[in-house]
């Protein structure tokens, strides 16, 4: 059997990505550009909330997004409606975004001109979990019809995220979202997780979630800065 | 970079789970059991839709299934109220059910005993696409909450199966759900294809799916015993 000659290059894979990984976070600490990325299943509505992010930040703040996905360039099309500089990677085949895809896309990029990066993962609830971006903040969101349960489920990507969001939530009464049981599934997994419920399409609590980035921001700035 | 090596390593497993999947598929046909796999993304109602399959072909079929996680029983907790068999395989880290993982699952039961044997695949739009497990017929189920253009994202999940399922109908209206552009996104990546749009919460359109079952039934020990 080749499984473990296939785990032993899996981990060179991953080695390599982290190298790159932390090159990238060294670029973006010297650009002073705040880095976030959502990692969900697909369908999860991440194009739409992250649509919704990027135009509610924009009087504010210098935002830029890349999006990650197989095959189609139809995120990409749908962002640039925010009028932000919107890349797309496309990946084949591969069911996750690799440090390397990220700094190719950044090439022609003046990351001093953003305040905030945000980068939308392929959508798929366990490769992107093993694949460090360099990012400061990774966000995993579930929409209120995927099930209570995806957190138990899919605990490495639960395990690996720092804040969790809970979407589409005009469809709760629908869905018969029961929100205790999302609640705690996503605490028995990682306890004490930070977690934003909220509709990106009738803008219900997109205004804590915002505010959230913006502290996040200013002390990393001031972090940095030190 | 290690690239090269582990695009052959990868392909020495499919290979390897080709070869088992090949003895499956003689197993089944032998036995006389007709073998439906579900792939999707986290969150589209396979369970829902499958513990309802069960539980309605049961009054005229032996059925059994597997349901692949990566952690939790959740999955047959729930389908066991079906009373039909069931049996949980839990992959770990690993984004797909492989051949060989099934091939360990059924070795305790006799196959002749079934008519059908279901296999939830893990919910991922991505992995499970290149792993054939022996069965007769793959079904690819995505939500009206999950966007239309899924197909077009996810071309080779959608290639790799026989039939699509549109499930959570019940949610159309409230998720404004475009049937004419997710059929045309299905359309276009795989021309001809059965499409069958059901609720398995509303039982809606469930029994011309099931009739379809009973056909390929039919058809199959036809064949197979010509």
């Amino acid at each position: 059997m080749s499984e473990p000659r296939l785990v032993e290059v899996r981990r060179n894979v991953l080695k390599q990505n982290d190298i790159i990984a932390r090159t990238l976070r060294e670029e973006f600490r010297a650009a002073g550009v705040f880095v976030v990325t959502l990692v969900s299943s697909p369908g999860s509505g991440k194009t739409t909330f992250l649509e919704k992010t990027l135009t509610q930040l924009q009087p504010r703040y210098r935002v830029a997004a890349l999006v990650g996905d197989l095959a189609t360039e139809n995120d990409a099309v749908r962002l640039a409606r925010s009028k932000a500089p919107v890349r797309q990677i496309t990946t084949g085949t591969l069911c996750h975004l690799e440090a390397t895809m990220v700094q190719n896309a950044l090439q022609e990029w003046d990351l001093h001109k953003f305040d905030f990066l945000f980068i939308e993962n392929v959508g798929n609830l366990v490769c992107p979990s093993s694949y460090d971006l360099g990012e400061n903040l990774r966000l995993v969101l579930m929409s209120v019809t995927e099930g209570e349960d995806k957190p138990l489920k899919y605990p490495t990507i639960f395990n690996s995220a720092d804040v969790a969001v809970i979407t589409k939530n005009e469809l709760a009464d629908a869905a018969e979202f029961d929100w205790e049981t999302a609640r705690k599934s996503i605490e028995s997994v990682r306890p004490g997780m930070r977690i934003f419920r909220l509709s990106a399409k009738t803008g219900e609590g997109m205004e804590a979630y915002l505010e959230f980035l913006s502290q996040q921001l200013s002390e990393n700035r001031v972090v940095t800065q030190a």
